[in-house]
């Protein structure tokens, strides 16, 4: 297996490098043929670094890069790319671009982190704008959703792109031979929809290279049909946090009523271990990490509340999309697809 | 307390009156002051209603009213207002019309529902098109959130006039002193949002007799930081949809989990008791019948697919909001709401 670099942007996310720095930390543990090029502020990062021991060893897979002011997570797109080119984010996406590093990652400014990518990375040919995608859980195992935020008011043509790299994802990433690829609606019959999903119905249709098969509601992403759930980026990413908040409800509900009284304390002890399981297969972190998909080059972006652990997840996933080589594979199997 | 007369379309839904004839029954004899007008086509109902041997106080209270052929739940709303004037939907809401009943129930075609609500109910002054309403639960409650289907392409207008309802409804039924009112949004910096999102932000703040809260993420629906949540039909849908899907699947990956081996489902027979508290807490269809609010008069929308128990929910939130006089109030208030 051949050595990993990543570019970590250091500063990224709602806790900068009391995250980062840890959660790389643990990755270099993790994978002995890891290195990571850390980009951070010094001023900030040096106290933090100063308080940890470090083997030589770990040090040695360890670059710490200073880097210039950064990107606030309410920063304009346009404003990071004008006056943040030496930001952690702008410099770690640079080493991709130089291929001193195999992928980024960042809990930066999801805006700030495409357009970055765009201008650095440039996207694979075909490709207008990147998507965010990422896995979610279903009955029997997963499929991918995308876009989850990269895109507002995206056109039918861009819902077709994302079709298109999905499949191609679900393809490289789990062997799937021709995933079922699905278009989100509010609901399966031809006369819902608004304007841009019933465009794209009709585009995603006519394209012989996917295997479509048509709408799916909001409850059809978890049962399993498609491999592959197409949407708007507005709408991806309300579904996507919805869940998310829903999934937090159920727990703290779940707690509350366990608790009610000496009976029910004495019941939760015992199932403990069950309630723990299903929660960790729950977990919405444990798939933190979405790729930002339709790049020539590896962008992960993590949650920016992420803790040490999840950020630990979304470097795991920029390993794995590493490994698998997936922009190639994408950009390779593009060629076939955009023949129609 | 005043009768309460309730006119079912029986025919709408997956089921028709398997599912609809045996849930008017049983709210009849839920409550000793409720009629109920059922619309359904005598071919289909008749074979049903042999079956079963009333009482002659139910059948005292139980009208059946012979209608024509029924709108399919594929059909368009505007082919269902030109062909099918004598379907039982169609029927059942001219009935609140015609005030020879207090509200309307259907788990028929949503599109067509709205459409014959337009036509014969007509809307509420300063209010362009329904919305669809339902309660979502929180951390401590409820709260309220529209459009949830009723219409997809909102304009930023047609947001405010959300937010207004939503705000007076929640005012109205849960006397809330000016309910806090938010926007769903795909982040909550100003930056985020698409084009209808962002120029309804602008309006609803400037909107004085609004106690608006500013954007929400999916998450925050979850919350309770908002009593009403405001956002275009097709984001709404998929949203709903999607956490139905989780809700369900979780609790599926609940009963497996607790069924790996004898021990475990030990532990399952001691936790039964509270699991089941906490899905029927959290049991979407429990919250069945969305109301279609902005219509001069009470149309309330069951899921297509209820069971009879399900159905019966959505005829119990009829009754509340008869009870409740909710148009008129809403009338009354919309029209302090509307100064600005």
């Amino acid at each position: 297996m051949n050595r990993v670099i990543l570019s970590v942007d250091a500063m990224g996310g709602d806790h900068g490098p009391r995250v980062t720095l840890p959660a790389s930390l643990s990755a270099l543990s993790r994978y002995p043929d890891l290195s990571i090029r850390l980009h951070a502020e010094l001023d900030v990062l040096q106290p933090i670094l100063d308080k940890l021991s470090l083997s030589d060893e770990l040090l040695s897979r360890l670059e710490i890069v200073a880097s210039g002011a950064s990107v606030a997570m309410d920063e304009k797109p346009s404003s990071a790319v004008r006056h943040r080119q030496g930001s952690s984010m702008s410099q770690a996406i640079k080493c991709v671009a130089q291929g001193r590093a195999h992928a980024c990652v960042s809990a930066g400014n999801t805006g700030a982190l495409m357009a970055f990518g765009r201008q650095q990375l440039k996207m694979l040919p075909g490709i207008d704008r990147p998507a965010i995608i990422t896995s979610v859980p279903t009955s029997g195992g997963h499929c991918y959703m995308l876009d989850l935020g990269a895109n507002v008011d995206s056109s039918a043509e861009h819902l077709l792109q994302f079709a298109i790299m999905g499949s191609v994802l679900a393809e490289a990433v789990d062997d799937i031979k021709s995933p079922a690829v699905a278009l989100l609606n509010n609901g399966e019959e031809v006369i819902k929809g608004n304007e841009q999903v019933r465009l794209a119905n009709e585009l995603i249709a006519a394209n012989n290279s996917i295997n479509y098969i048509g709408y799916v509601e909001g409850g059809g992403v978890f049962s399993g049909r498609a491999d592959v759930v197409v949407c708007d980026g507005f709408v991806g990413n309300v579904a996507l946090k919805s869940n998310e908040g829903l999934a937090k409800l159920i727990g703290r509900k779940v707690r509350r009523s366990f608790m009610k009284n000496m009976y029910r304390r004495l019941v939760a002890m015992l199932a403990a271990p069950i309630l723990r399981e299903i929660e960790e297969e729950m977990d919405p972190s444990r798939r933190n990490g979405a790729t930002l998909i339709g790049l020539q080059g590896i962008v992960l972006k993590s949650h920016g509340s992420a803790n040490a652990k999840c950020f630990g997840y979304a470097l795991d996933q920029a390993v794995i999309e590493v490994r698998k080589n997936v922009p190639e594979l994408i950009a390779e199997r593009l060629k076939s697809y955009r023949k129609y």
